[in-house]
């Protein structure tokens, strides 16, 4: 039932990389990582749970701040090393930052550059610390 | 001058994942890998060069095929430990199968399905083997 999870190439540290998009702006997100076990559970939850690396567990997205992505696609790419999800971004917000999108900042003039607004303040998105 | 890419913490490969996404139709393309070097060529040709990690050596985009990509905008995650390219596609084809995205699989009842066209065989593609 599962063979769908063997195809994945899983790395050296049995994770495999994550592009997460917004599916109605298309606006790429994230770029986080998944473990098999991530990877089973947003395929069963529809919601999308990476696995973290500086925490070292899974990390059900939205657990902390509410901003839980609900999946509605997940595809891989040629050589099975990626995957996208497809997601409806809950409280329109996927960074820790109160961004939008972790890609908030552009390079100009050989600078990165603040491009999008902060649309809430972390502070109030979080009770205690930084988490997304 | 290129203060800009020590603000990227490398990884212990000396890398950094780069999602590419096609500036018109906000598709994602392709995830791959960039290192120092060719991150700054990138900014400077203004045309994407990655690191091929089979090849272990940079590899200018369409170097082949042909498929070129022509880089719009260039950004990085709150983090820095990833980079997003918004291109223009040259060819419309970003895959070394001929699909305009490598992600043209689609979970669907516990498989991986394609779902997209090939747009152009492979063999007309390369003359010689597989390359991108």
């Amino acid at each position: 039932m599962s063979d769908w999870l063997d195809e994945v190439p899983w790395n050296e540290q049995g994770l495999v990389a994550v592009v997460t998009q917004d599916a109605s702006s298309s606006r790429v997100l994230t770029v986080a990582w998944m473990n098999r076990e991530a990877l089973q559970q947003t395929a069963e939850k529809k919601e999308a749970v990476y696995y973290s690396r500086s925490k070292k567990r899974l990390w059900h997205k939205g657990e902390e701040s509410g901003h839980i992505q609900k999946v509605r696609e997940i595809r891989i790419d040629c050589d099975a090393d990626a995957v996208l999800l497809k997601v409806e971004q809950v409280g329109g917000i996927a960074c820790h930052t109160g961004h939008e999108s972790c890609f908030f900042r552009k390079l100009e003039n050989g600078k990165w550059v603040e491009m999008d607004p902060v649309l809430k303040d972390p502070k109030l998105i979080y009770k205690k610390g930084k988490g997304t």
